[in-house]
């Protein structure tokens, strides 16, 4: 048996469709020619300061046409690019370039502070710039014409419940799987445009790369989110789909006021955690379509997402896994669960990593037969439909009772004066952990802790109502705008 | 590592679209819901008769929803379909199913004739007409939730140059991995319908039927082409991709004088052989999208096929290979040809066969690292568009149909009166192709054409019965005795 190879995607798609638009990027747009021109004058220039196939490469970099190649040059390259995330702390970066074995990192000037903290701590680590690299000359480099589908293309960190973050291995296979996956269930246009203004360095973004290659589509790449700018490409390139996560679609939402976007638009793709109903609403009212999906860095992006002709009837739902992929609920006895009874996700398929890096016991701990124990808990409905209620290490448990904070914050984000909201549990004596919530107010409102905790009360059991809140001018978010739940007990 | 797996497609496309149409055949429609359930049922039944997973079993069926329901339900319980072309003879039947030791023969009352033909001849075949399976009661199957990539799914012969036909291997990897490759030529919609007139015993019926059940695609399947009936349906149903071959093609251009499709129909995805010019400039003028393709058995269908940004400008080039694959030209000295140079095409990539069944030197012959020759002839341009000139030189292609003239040959050589035989395709208006062949008679036969003629018959298929015939007293051969085919055609 030959094993499976594919012709090199930026190549491929190259030869098949040279002058369609890659990538629009502040005022410029680079064909897939100029990208794979590009991407292989930054090969030869990795190449020439010493990069060699096999290697693994920290990769420090913010979202910027300058980024995409050199991660693509590095994927050509065959070097397991270890993306950082931006918003490290140059100790943390130090554990992951450690862990990792990396043999270079990558990184632009705008990390200098970074970049003198970080220098000496690891023995011999060349650190380049890429305002040093794309001076170089350039080698020859050696380009891979095809990839092998079980070799490893990237590395993320994630952090587990407990301990050190883990390396998830992301193989050339699984960023196929995952790109295939996504069409077959989003269907596939000639003339779709993904808007990117999630990070790169989030598998939310780097797949959208890859995506872009494999179906010939273009990228309109932001720098950060911002609502009004989101709006205006996504009208000025006629944006078909575009990743979102809860709190950047309300920014939208509230932005948009009488406007809504272009009937081209056809996907928002949500994913990042269960999305509060009052949204959805909004959003359906707006006419724009919102796909629910869930997903991590071990699936490669999306597994499992809400077909269209679900979209009202099965509201709340993150939907069923992706065609070439398997769900299923493991209950607390080890059994697959039967429907609307609580337990853990597994997740199975062709696009869910191998394993951790150097993780042999983490690895085994966490999959088994293909299938990888999510640690996240929800429940099935009688056609199969997954509901995601909770990542496991935020289940709030109080008086023997489980309270998953998603549930609760939906309630909160439809008070027309919360515009943000996050909740966790705090110790208690007496019932062992209570609800307590943390509130961004609207600008002018003097919305008082009693009034937020009458609302709820009409609209929850009392033990899922906050039995502590405080007011705050902005949530702990993560670069991708994912609410760090963990941090919110230190706000108390 | 672990195999890959893929879960069972009728039933994962019934868990995530049960409502939509999969198929309509006559007057009726039958969602995947209905087709899982039917295949399922005839899945019983045809345990219950006795067939078991990994047994090949021959199946001479005609376009009907049944054989849809036997197809899929074979699939589903990981029996070896040996699809049987159904104008062969009976003898080469025979022949197709002791070569693959198929362990049973379903097909219909239609195929009576041939039935009492084959009966007794191998021994203890058990020969079920699909009348008889339905009446059946049906045990409880044994349903596949997963395939595994590097089984075989189908089998299907085709000639060689010399001898006998060969079953080409079809794994479920190799048809999952055309649908793919389809799709990301293609495009992808929600509302996609294929048309599907052309035999599911063919590559180019049976590949519409896995699109169908990976896409989420309603098929509208027809007993044989009808150009009415065939532009009745791209209207009443709103088709969007029908296949066909050139004469398909050219009769309905036809019939459709001043009329031309709605707006919605955006493929004719047009194989088996090169297309003659006019017939695509007639095309252009009723804004017809044409996407020439090229394939064979051995890939699984598609494997070339010219994207539309290239319709027009490359008009009579079969275009690039899919995105998953791969095709070269090897010019006579066994290196990779220059552009313009003509040499064999070699095709590569995760649709292409594993090999000939019990045909290890066949297979050794034919394939290298993964690279499948041909026999095809072709060249490509400076851009790299494949241009197929000519089908292993002495291919015939008669109304879509592959005829290998040494198959015929070789039945005229077992005629006693004739003493040598070269068979070669003349042009024919309707069927793009005609056989015919030049034959050497014994000293004092008085064989005549009709003879000839009626002696084929009994051996083979209609249409590659020849159609024409002459006799003279020497075949032209070089002076190593090779048959000069290319010389057959100026001595009519």
């Amino acid at each position: 048996m030959v094993e499976q190879t594919i012709p090199n995607w930026l190549k491929k798609r190259t030869d098949l469709t040279p002058d369609r638009i890659a990538i629009h990027f502040r005022d410029s747009s680079i064909t897939f020619r100029e990208l794979f021109y590009l991407a292989v004058k930054t090969a030869g220039q990795l190449s020439e300061v010493g990069l060699k196939k096999g290697q693994f490469a920290g990769v420090l970099l913010r979202n910027h046409q300058d980024t995409v190649f050199i991660l693509l040059a590095l994927q050509m390259l065959g070097i397991k690019a270890v993306i950082l995330n931006n918003r490290l702390t140059p100790e943390e970066i130090i554990w992951q370039l450690n862990d990792s074995h990396s043999s270079f990192l990558i990184t632009e000037e705008a990390f200098d502070g970074h970049i003198n903290e970080i220098t000496g701590k690891i023995n011999d680590l060349p650190i380049i710039t890429k305002q040093n690299l794309f001076q170089k000359k350039g080698s020859s480099p050696e380009i891979l014409d095809e990839y092998h589908m079980n070799d490893v293309c990237t590395v993320m960190y994630t952090s587990g419940t407990t301990g050190h973050p883990k390396g998830v291995l992301q193989t050339y296979g699984n960023h196929w799987w995952s790109a295939i996956g996504s069409a077959l269930n989003l269907g596939l246009f000639e003339t779709d445009t993904w808007l990117c203004a999630v990070p790169l360095f989030h598998i939310s973004g780097y797949s959208i790369l890859v995506r872009s290659m494999i179906y010939g589509m273009t990228i309109v790449l932001h720098e950060s989110f911002d609502e009004h700018e989101t709006i205006k490409d996504i009208q000025k390139y006629n944006v078909t789909i575009m990743s979102v996560v809860s709190v950047m679609l309300k920014r939208m939402i509230n932005s948009l006021r009488d406007k809504t976007f272009p009937e081209t638009f056809r996907c928002m793709l949500l994913g990042g955690g269960p999305a509060p109903l009052s949204l959805l609403e909004k959003c359906i009212e707006k006419g724009i379509p919102v796909f629910q999906t869930y997903g991590m860095t071990e699936t490669a992006s999306q597994i499992v997402t809400l077909a269209p002709e679900y979209a009202l009837s099965k509201l709340g739902s993150a939907g069923k896994a992706l065609f070439p992929s398997e769900v299923k609920i493991v209950n607390s006895t080890g059994e697959k669960a039967a429907p609307f009874e609580e337990g853990e996700i597994y997740v199975k398929g062709p696009n869910v990593t191998i394993g951790y890096l150097n993780q042999d016991q983490g690895t085994k701990d966490s999959m088994q037969n293909g299938w990888l124990a999510t640690g996240d808990i929800g429940y099935m409905d009688e056609e199969g439909f997954l509901y995601v209620l909770d990542r496991r290490q935020d289940l709030i448990i109080s008086g023997g009772e489980n309270i998953y904070p998603a549930e609760i914050e939906g309630v909160l984000l439809s008070h027309p004066d919360i515009i943000d909201a996050g909740v966790t549990g705090l110790p208690d004596e007496k019932w062992g952990q209570i609800p307590a919530a943390v509130i961004v107010r609207s600008r002018r409102s003097k919305l008082s802790e009693e009034e937020v905790i009458s609302f709820c009360t009409e609209k929850l059991a009392k033990y899922k109502v906050p039995k502590k809140i405080i007011f705050v001018s902005e949530l702990p978010r993560n670069a991708a705008k994912k609410l760090l739940r963990r941090k919110l007990p230190n706000l108390f």
